[in-house]
């Protein structure tokens, strides 16, 4: 049977002012004008919040003043992150708009923590980090998931591999295939992205053999790496 | 071993003349300006020309005049099309640039057929044949292909399910996955995406419960579930 019941015509709301003592939830800035102004609820309407760590709360819409909002928790849900040691490390890539893809579309496969950084065949060399921070919030919410990705921003691979974990470098020349990888759950997974030219030939260097890996004998973009990585790991 | 000698940093031309008596491609248009302006190739360059129809030929730039371009057949490589009897039917998405990065990136990973349909809750009503017949030969190009992909048109999904095939409509609710099918090379397989606001209860009606698949539990945009679907079928 078709379950036609399942969340899928929700919004989801995000907020970090939870008041677990009192059972309410404070709603405030772009998220408060999207509620009332945009999507216009009313007192009573049923509210849908994530906290951004796992838990989703079903709400009621109290009382709204102008800079915040207030709802009342009627159950509240936890989701345990499936993938919080998995990392995805992407390059600044020179078209801000194929970036800005791949990151939203790893957010809605279920991504949690991206690295950013400067490869050495990056032309881009600047973050919009309050940019990327809204499109992770957006693609949470509309995927409906609870866990707001953290994206940081390491000056190069050398940042990277100093982590502690495994490495999966994503290359067209890679003999191990990536779809034959099962995480250790247990460590910290680094998936590696090449940017537009691929990795120079020094970033190679930082890794062995064994940790290439390949996802197609023909040649992909790098957000289309990306985006088919994430669609191995976190599709059921 | 890494294998850095791959195909991956060349550049792929199209034409469809090909003249097999003479061992002689001529190329012309858009893919002669590229190759001449931007390109700046010159007599005796190496220039590597698909047919669109799974050959790729390896060639040298013989002469040119303002017109077209001769270039020498030297090796000639049969593919063959592992995806020649999968479909795609997407529906018309309000945002242009999702539907066309999903086409794209479809197309990047191996799918060579795609029905664009006006699904009920589609917004948007007319096709720009031209400008995805463009995205398509860029993507065939950029990921080495040679399989120029077809798009076709139908009004509506009812004109889809007239076909003979197996139908898998991609479905939140579902309850079998994607990711256990294997699909049988012998018929033809059309996967059906809905529109931004999914599918309407009369086209549902088309399919039994049986040809329903989903990809995740979470909402997936329509292009998401589009590039997800390309990632699973076509990822060695």
């Amino acid at each position: 049977m078709l379950n036609r019941n399942s969340l899928k015509d929700i919004e989801l709301y995000f907020s970090e002012e939870i008041d677990l003592d009192n059972n309410t939830i404070i709603i405030k800035g772009d998220e408060l004008k999207h509620l009332t102004t945009v999507m216009r609820h009313k007192p009573g309407d049923k509210i849908f919040v994530t906290d951004g760590k796992g838990s989703l709360f079903e709400t009621v819409f109290e009382k709204a003043a102008k800079e915040k909002l207030e709802t009342a928790i009627i159950t509240t849900t936890c989701f345990k992150n499936n993938y919080q040691n998995v990392f995805f490390c992407i390059p600044l890539l020179r078209n801000p708009e194929r970036f800005e893809f791949a990151l939203e579309k790893s957010v809605e496969l279920g991504i949690t923590n991206f690295i950013i950084y400067t490869a050495k065949r990056s032309v881009k060399k600047n973050v919009k980090a309050e940019r990327l921070n809204k499109i992770v919030l957006s693609a949470m919410k509309q995927s409906l998931r609870t866990f707001l990705p953290s994206i940081i921003h390491l000056e190069n691979l050398a940042a990277i591999v100093k982590n502690d974990g495994e490495f999966f470098v994503l290359h067209q020349g890679a003999e191990k295939k990536l779809k034959d990888v099962r995480i250790n759950r247990e460590k910290n997974s680094y998936f590696l992205f090449g940017p537009e030219g691929g990795f120079d030939i020094s970033e190679l260097e930082f890794f062995s053999n064994n940790d290439f890996y390949k996802l197609s004998v023909n040649r992909l973009r790098s957000e289309t790496a990306v985006i088919s990585t994430a669609s191995l790991l976190c599709t059921i």
